[in-house]
């Protein structure tokens, strides 16, 4: 049994625990609020961050452009207002686009050049970092990446969908509240859930798994499997909200200490050529033909039957039930007919798809229990098309 | 549901772990190396720590003195020590006491006055601390006190026997080597297994435990009692040892975010008054009576069920099921004749220590399931005795 363990995030999780914001110890006197869409401001939390900030004499600019799948320039252009304002710290208020966009913000702010001069894989240079990136707060106001308990961060530039993160972009302080998971519609609240699962599921079945990510990623898996279903069905069910923002939260810290697998390269090939994809829905629609594949592999048995019973299945013995308990809760939530195809993606594409999967984010292939060769990934990707 | 999560130090963990200290990043160039006993040299983990000082290019000098319930001037003498040296960091290697202590010299190294100034409860002051401490690195050759992975130290002062810690005493970097805990002989794996387990039970049944305190106290209880026996058996059984570090390096999470409740303040007011008492051996005679009146009082069946169920009997149904299977652990591992009598402790003195313990450590009767009176105090000592 060997492990390496560090999530030195400060998380505060619970219903009502953006108003506690104000009494923590933030890190500077001024902030660049980073965000993107219009639900932020609609339903009020960017207002209530603002007021948390004002209690606590904090000052504050906003940038309020990230997209559902953040881009570089964004990113460049951020850590310039970060720069121009003399921003001392980033506040990431949003989903995991704007979170992980607020961490590569927060490097860049900090730091000379160009951000794909830092980054590996891909057509990135993989320079070593000079400056300590800003330090990071999140708030999350959905439960799908993560982001609050790991150092990721995902953007696009170009056809490269890649993820980056160190020990410097951790964030300093989380404000996890299921509150304001509430004015999630069910349909992203599903997509989002699963993306939470398959962090737990792939960083349990990863070659880098300890006991110590599987205790965090088999309570995710179970709290997914009881509560998700009634989550997406209702809303404002504050019980189930909590118990997916815990998975998720707790995925964070299995992304933190193990990986993703192969999964995951394959669903950002996909959404990088077609960013209207949504992340979790591109999870969905592969994810059964991924572990089919690893069930087939006989790799990981135990784990398959172990995840089985944690979302439920109490009888499981073979590594398809994991398979055929994923296809349930999927049912569950009403979003197991998904297909590539309803994205308006070309079919011709998948061969290139397949080998950018690889050539941007060939690292997770090496996590995998089984190894995928890129007959398969394309096999997958057929499959799922439909 | 409601959690505050922090606990920031890495830690490395697994057999061989000690000989990765030289490929981290230290912080600083000189290092106060704090310990006590003689087995730290007898085995030579005295002198592989060096080593890795040497192949890191680190400098260090040595404070020896430390004694198993860790004194005050102890504390001020190696934090003068470092002083005068100029250290910019301090390594605990041993046990509770050796790491415990080298978080004290780490706050008085960079602070001045008395450590008492710094302490709340008894006779402390409770001064804020105006600087930092010194960056700890904790190096733990026993499984019992879980300080590797919380900001605690216990330190007696006169008949004092108070814990402390905040933010700042995190250790740094904790390498956890089940290795150096093959030498530990029986009868101290037993008591220290048994201290890790109830920071474990005592922070799940605590009054502020949560669902993610929960998730680390569970498997903690579950590893000790799959494992503890053998590890007192057979102290070259790795297997086992693994388990016990790892139970008790999850018992310290659980005390970085639930707490300890009375027990351990009876405990520590026991050891305060005769230093010779090992204070696993002290929880362990007192630990009986003390879960008994926990489950006559009904206040936390569910929890005191699914304790009896981590420890194994799995038929659990009532809250003394509990009492029941700790009393067959303290068989298995040989310790369950263990009364205070042995200790020569006077039974004119148990009132006195009955008010010293509510006196010295009061905050965690606040933290109890239970409200205990004082009279349940004396009557758990008094029934201790035998």
């Amino acid at each position: 049994m060997n492990f390496n363990f560090y999530m030195p995030s400060k998380l505060i999780f619970g219903c009502g625990s953006l108003n506690k914001l104000h009494k923590q110890k933030l890190p500077g006197k001024k902030a660049l609020i980073v965000t993107g869409g219009t639900s932020i401001k609609k339903y009020g939390y960017l207002k209530r961050l603002e007021e948390e900030l004002d209690k606590a004499n904090i000052s504050y600019c906003l940038f309020d452009k990230i997209l559902p799948n953040p881009i570089k320039e964004h990113v460049m252009e951020g850590a310039a207002l970060s720069k121009k304002e003399n921003c001392d710290f980033i506040i990431g208020i949003g989903g995991g686009s704007s979170i992980d966009s607020s961490k590569s913000i927060a490097i860049m702010a900090s730091n000379e050049g160009d951000y794909w001069d830092y980054i590996f894989g891909g057509t990135g240079k993989g320079k070593s970092i000079p400056n300590d990136p800003l330090p990071i707060v999140a708030v999350t106001t959905t439960a799908g990446t993560g982001t609050e308990a790991d150092p990721w961060t995902v953007i696009t530039n170009g056809k490269e969908k890649i993820g980056f993160g160190y020990e410097k972009t951790y964030p300093y302080l989380s404000i996890v509240d299921p509150e304001l998971m509430k004015t999630v519609p069910p349909l992203l609240t599903a997509y989002q859930g699963f993306d939470a699962l398959f962090h737990s599921t792939e960083g349990y079945i990863n070659k880098i798994a300890s006991e110590m990510s599987d205790l965090f990623a088999l309570k995710s898996i179970e709290l997914i499997g009881k509560s998700l279903p009634n989550a997406v069905k209702d809303g404002n069910n504050m019980k189930a909200r909590e118990d997916v923002a815990m998975a998720n939260t707790l995925s964070g810290i299995v992304e933190s200490i193990s990986s993703c697998t192969a999964e995951h390269s394959i669903e950002h090939s996909l959404s990088a050529y077609y960013p209207k994809l949504e992340h979790g829905a591109g999870l969905i629609i592969i994810s059964k033909e991924y572990y089919t594949i690893i069930a087939a592999s006989n790799v990981c048995n135990e784990k398959m039957i172990n995840m089985a019973k944690a979302l439920g299945r109490k009888d499981a013995d073979k590594p398809t039930d994991f398979v055929e308990a994923l296809t349930d809760l999927q049912k569950a939530c009403n979003v197991h007919n998904l297909k590539l195809s309803d994205y308006g993606i070309k079919k011709e594409e998948l061969p290139d798809i397949a080998k950018n999967a690889r050539f941007a984010m060939g690292g997770l292939f090496q996590c995998d229990p089984h190894n995928f060769t890129d007959e398969e990934v394309l096999n997958i990707l057929e499959k799922s098309y439909k």
